[in-house]
């Protein structure tokens, strides 16, 4: 079953690139080299809070978390999982799940309006992006 | 079933006093008066992120959550909620929800490290707590 669209919010899409669609959510990888720093967004329309979702889309949502936090930690060894969702300034449901560092630039704080975004050398987003849509995509039979 | 007793971090326990106990979660206030801000944390011994949790812990944790963040705003009436496990600072897993109002002193940005505590007056935090955990707590038939 496809999940409703739900536009995605023209500050996500500016700040972030698609990875991959899980049952839920779209994965987005935030373009700042600064931190690993994922994002899932519910394609439910009108979601703000987490409440918003009905509670089997919530388990789904923490399901999604539990998958994409594996995926992360595993590919960074960071030192800590930052999960959060805000949504002060982009009321778009979308969860934040994000690498940290001992020593990375906002450490032991949050990353929120910390250091400014370090955009991503082309080749090493896509890289990643690629890396982490393998990683997080369900197997798929091979082609032809 | 009672899950097990994991033991409180000291810094959770000097900042915030506990509401009520939760299948999973032990609810507690933070004493800061500056926000309606509540903490939940598994009683498990060892947990630092949510994915250490067991699957159906995990699931049990966002039913808790949803408990949690629709009590908050039913009461407060917030503009937003935020929720997030962090945990740089202190590694015991807890997850914030917090009630947050456009104009409060850190919005639109997170709370974390801006305006130092504003301990509550004793007698309106402990009026809160009482109301927090009846709305909290499951129904209890009548003693005697």
């Amino acid at each position: 079953m496809t999940a409703p669209f739900a536009a995605l919010d023209p500050r996500l899409a500016a700040d972030s690139v698609a990875v991959t669609d899980l049952a839920l959510c779209q994965v987005r990888l935030m373009n700042d080299a600064t931190y690993p720093w994922l994002l899932l967004i519910p394609r439910r329309e009108g979601a703000v809070e987490i409440i918003d979702l009905p509670a089997a889309e919530r388990m789904q949502l923490m399901d999604e978390i539990a998958l994409v936090s594996g995926a992360l930690r595993d590919m960074t060894r960071c030192d800590k999982l930052n999960v959060a969702a805000l949504g002060n300034m982009v009321p778009q449901l979308h969860v934040h799940v994000i690498a940290r560092f001992a020593g990375d630039p906002a450490w032991p704080g949050p990353v929120w309006g910390k250091a400014p975004a370090q955009p991503y050398a082309e080749a090493s987003r896509d890289g990643l992006v690629s890396a982490l849509a393998a990683r997080l995509s369900p197997a798929r039979p091979p082609a032809g």
